[in-house]
């Protein structure tokens, strides 16, 4: 994994379109390393911006997009999924010709068809899906550190001219990211086994404790339950945005269940036994 | 939280029937702290107990119970949860009259039944269950603060004599763990919610990932999915020795995955933003 060296500036000026735990964690991550000349951040709430300013996440702060976009040879959006495409629409409206958009959304399908339907040109966007981050929101909890040793799906598609996708695997690998190009379809199917259907999971786990069991949880239910501390809001848009495959992965997993209630309910310590130690075989896969 | 301090013994010899990650951190413990002035070990393979006895976990290795379990002033079962009983019955033949005999697993009412049918003295075994633990097996995993802070829950019966209650009380207290008195089938109950049903959940996701999305997975997958990495024989037993419980709590989780599906299927926002709320409100809590 090669991070870029401070010597040399891959390009000029970083617009990050949502300051937040995503986006400010990119910003430290450019300054620090001299990813680019000048991070710029856009948001909503001026007094916030200002102290991410002051925070040294970014540059300088804007609450318009036109004059930050107009000045973006790299414009990121780190918006919620649900205003991804518009966002990258206006970007492209105020960007200068050669910028390149992009973002970090956890859905690529609908938001491949939403700005498809823009019409912007061939290679204006190309989206990105960094598998970083946690439950937390805010710049606050932003490190520069976020993306090292991780991996970031891209979806360039067939129009996409390649030296632009070479742009973007510099910028996502000077963060310290593995780049991995998929369909959006395809991302869209593996990120609902890989981290929506856990969200479910341990949202229903979660959700299914009385306050007074509380006093007798222990590390298990904490670790199998973190995730569904995340933003309601922000994965009620996720989920939204990847039905079809959030379902289908649900279903496996109601049908795996299903293996292991019929196991329980026969006492059939044989099929539990092969159940867990598939389990354990996969789960080893990753340690 | 009061743990013990060294200048004075609890009482003389504590046995531990069973030296792996528990046996091994107990042994730990009361050495570190002085709380058993010798801590003994009981196991079938007598050069990994002398890897025992030079890692500093127990003064002195058996392979014999009787030599051991008659030397105990207080013996540990922790065997694997199918075993407790028949090596309760065991140390109880061989013990000394004042001796108090326990356990660890993460069962009870089972133990309970099978312990009730050797008729031995009242108050000669009290089950506890320390909860504490990780994934990983073995004393070479031990740590002498496993049990800090965390909650110990002991099953007494009506005719335990009190002073039985308070001496084991005092024992986990000076370990470090606060503990809570339940009847072996409120245990039973509460674990299967806040243990066992993470477990499988964990285990059927972990199982639903091919080899060829490793690269994918994320934090969130990770923590989820922990715990499948337990030993699957463990776990059995302990399924098979909490079957009913367990199965009721399957059914409830299943039944909340099914509204998740439904809200996914309808496309229905408002009903997945309260499921997840719930989630997260009832998460919180644990933070």
């Amino acid at each position: 994994m090669s991070t870029h060296r401070p010597d040399s500036f891959l390009f000029n000026t970083l617009a990050i379109v949502g300051v937040g735990l995503l986006g400010g964690s990119l910003g430290l991550a450019c300054r620090e390393r001299g990813i680019a000349k000048r991070v710029i951040g856009v948001g909503r709430d001026l007094s916030r911006l200002a102290k991410a300013v002051s925070a040294g996440i970014i540059d300088e702060a804007f609450v318009d997009l036109k004059p930050a976009a107009s000045q973006a040879d790299l414009a990121v959006v780190c918006t919620p999924v649900d205003q991804v495409a518009d966002a990258v629409g206006e970007v492209s409206r105020f960007a200068p010709e050669h910028a390149l958009i992009t973002d970090v959304g956890s859905t690529k399908g609908t938001i491949d068809l939403a700005v498809r339907a823009k019409r912007l040109p061939p290679g204006r966007f190309i989206g990105s899906h960094p598998i970083a981050g946690s439950e937390k929101v805010g710049f606050e909890h932003a490190v520069s550190h976020l993306f090292d040793w991780k991996v970031c799906i891209i979806c360039p598609d067939e129009k996409t001219p390649p030296e632009r996708v070479e742009f973007l695997t510099n910028f996502w690998n000077s963060v310290g990211s593995r780049v991995i190009p998929l369909a959006p379809s395809d991302h869209d199917n593996v990120v609902a086994l890989t981290s929506h259907l856990p969200h479910v999971a341990a949202a229903a786990l979660a959700c299914l404790l009385p306050q007074e069991l509380v006093p007798f949880v222990g590390t298990g239910f904490r670790d199998t339950t973190r995730v569904a501390s995340g933003n309601p809001d922000l994965w009620v848009s996720i989920l939204m945005n990847n039905r079809p495959a959030t379902a289908v992965a649900l279903a496996s997993l109601q049908q795996m269940l299903s293996k292991y209630q019929v196991a329980l309910s026969h006492g059939n310590a044989e099929a539990l036994a092969g159940l867990l130690t598939a389990g354990k075989t996969s789960r080893d896969r990753l340690s």
